[in-house]
């Protein structure tokens, strides 16, 4: 069943195009261009915000969540946000042309392993309109075209904010293609999108559970996902109680929607009958509903605490919600996250190095931590400038994804005649 | 359609299980369980060579071509490579562990990013019973599980290939489920693994076109894949002579059976009238059958050639055939190269620094060569030890897949209580 229909093949011609362009344009040239990009979207405020409210206005008529409209909503200082966040790319450090290794064999050949792009990126995404610049902007500065397809909710905000990105770029050096959005919201569109093999080279859906399974199960061209937020932390029977306390709160309360943030809490038996008690009066004064194993329940008798089910480790709650299980080893609670964790950020409070080493070497997760809060996972954060998204899976990238991780390698091997003997 | 089937989960747990515990074995454990596995080949020949010649005396019957009875025979010369091949990979380095990255943030956090194993790796391979010894190695070396789904008609050899290699190694510290060798060679258990998500890591196809294309079509799990090696050899108007004679000529006759064997000969029409009836006498005397485009076949008119056609230029012939066309620019032998060829290795031949980097810069191949032959794409050429496949894809690894190309990365982040604000 060939999905990859004629509308998407004309689509990725004028985008493989752009990116042999785009692949050997120096960063001064790629600076020039966001900086356009940039100034554009400050000249279109107005137009951005009316295409905008007549997505919100149709999202309102049919219905939708009051936080999918707080997402998909653009005001002022969020559209400052996306040109901010266009200048700021132009200093961060451009991966492509980097050698990251050198060697000369034997026989004379110089063998360099040099960063460059990936080459056409697909992106999948919900109703909000700054991945549409966020995504615009990762992309070209790593020297990727990318096609942009974005909610049919959002579509003429992802649209005014292409024009004013694109339309004055073009004469400062954007080449034709290099960033696409895609005005057809079609079911087919997505599916040809994903059949792609050999035309996009890499597809990175961006939304909730059910979009990134469709996605995966779906698509032909390799795919890197951020499938779900589980994370853990894991207090120590050798934790320092107060820091216990303060990395737990943090890692629950200080964001609960985003995917770094706790989802379930585990705490050695040894210092459970101390610890919980501390740990609930600052959690229950946040109003954190607790679902607690049978030890918890016992320990914390008499409060309001529901029991946990199984289910709820596999549960990504992104909200004021915690499982808390007392462990009776390291080992069970290493098994419990590498079972129902997602890969993605757990931590541990202990002020053992041999427990920390074990921690974060047996645990299977993009970033592991000693003594800190998982809420750290973040481009930002780890120094790596913007991000495009936080990797779950296991080849390519894992954790954050900056500039560096949107670029991949090639060998470039310079002799003077040599053959195989 | 929920083809991840029971017996599949069962392969499942316990592949992921052994990785867990090769992923935290030292290099020196991992090294010893291999020289348990040479031995355990060189002590089972007779074993291996008898449900060998069965597995051919079956092909035969089945009138298998005689390509693919020789890639199927063993024979003592074939089992003394495997217990070579899994002694040499002890003395590779071994890249798990290794701190890729390391920096101190503001506010205190110490962020490593380390290499670890990608962890269950899946094995898709043909009638070629050494790529059993061949992955299990490589993959155990970088501390992975591997299944390995070879072709029914190795089957027999395969099984005996495993228990030499494993079941004494069990005693020297393999962990059980680090190698499984799938004995059910239906279709089913193919699609079972290639929908093992979040089961398998990684799905790695070893065999022909056809292979790849299934693979693709349905795998769920991430794939790395060596689609086909289309590879070119431009020689440029500033060419040596000589030079591009030998490099021609060693990439297309060398051993024209492999991937990064010449297919195609483009060259400057400024020097074809004197650069195409040399190669041609060369390789006219290794009875090259050459097909050309209308200025080739004006230049040799009288030679035996055939006229080339736009899909010669999509094969791979693997075989002593060459498509030769002559460009009338460096742009138009890039284009031609990013248009047909498949991203494999390619090379120009020049004496003009300024032109070879436009070349490198621009054509879009995993290895890209000036003045030297495509046929060093090749993970002992390139000095990676081993190789378990070259990639002709766009993410995570591309060209020669070493041990380093078998991990990925974690971020070990450590603190004394830090917490976001």
């Amino acid at each position: 069943m060939d999905m990859y229909n004629e509308k998407m093949k004309e689509i990725v011609i004028k985008a493989r195009k752009a990116a042999y362009v785009l692949s050997v344009m120096s960063s001064d040239e790629k600076n020039k261009v966001l900086m356009a990009m940039a100034e554009g979207i400050e000249g279109a405020r107005q137009a951005i915000l009316e295409a905008n409210s007549i997505d919100v206005a149709n999202a309102e008529k049919n219905g939708k969540t009051k936080a999918f409209i707080d997402r998909l909503k653009l005001d002022d200082k969020r559209i400052s946000a996306m040109s901010s966040m266009l200048r700021e790319v132009t200093v961060l450090d451009d991966p492509v042309g980097k050698v990251i290794e050198k060697r000369k064999r034997p026989n004379g050949l110089l063998i360099k392993k040099v960063r460059v792009p990936i080459g056409v990126i697909g992106i999948i995404y919900e109703a909000r309109p700054n991945v549409t610049a966020d995504c615009a902007a990762l992309c070209l500065k790593s020297g990727n075209a990318v096609i942009l397809r974005g909610g049919s909710d959002a579509i003429r905000s992802n649209v005014e904010i292409y024009k004013a990105m694109c339309e004055k770029a073009y004469s400062q050096g954007l080449p034709d293609g290099a960033v696409i959005v895609i005005e057809d919201t079609s079911r087919e569109l997505v599916d040809a999108m994903l059949s792609a093999v050999g035309g996009i080279d890499l597809i990175m859906p961006r939304g909730g559970e059910e979009l990134i399974k469709q996605v995966v199960e779906k698509s032909r061209v390799p795919v890197i996902k951020h499938y779900k937020g589980i994370c853990h932390v894991y207090v120590d029977k050798k934790a320092d109680m107060t820091m216990a306390e303060n990395i737990c709160y943090n890692a629950k309360v200080q964001r609960p929607g985003v995917c770094n943030a706790m989802e379930t809490m585990l705490v050695h038996e040894k210092i459970a009958a101390r610890f919980l008690p501390l740990i609930y009066e600052k959690l229950a004064a946040e109003k954190v509903a607790i679902k607690g194993c049978q030890n918890t329940l016992r320990i914390l008798a008499g409060k309001e605490i529901q029991p946990v089910s199984e289910l709820d480790y596999y549960t990504e709650y992104s909200d004021l919600i915690l499982n808390v299980r007392v462990v009776g080893s390291l080992d069970e609670a290493i098994d419990h996250i590498n079972k129902y964790g997602s890969g993605h950020s757990d931590a541990i409070v202990t002020s053992s190095k041999k427990t920390a080493l074990e921690f974060t070497s047996r645990v299977d997760s993009a970033a592991v931590y000693v003594n800190a809060s998982t809420r750290f996972t973040d481009g930002g954060e780890f120094g790596l400038g913007a991000e495009i998204g936080i990797s779950t899976d296991k080849i390519h990238a894992r954790g954050p994804m900056g500039l560096e991780e949107l670029t991949i390698y090639k060998y470039v091997v310079t002799g003077n005649g040599q053959i195989r003997s």
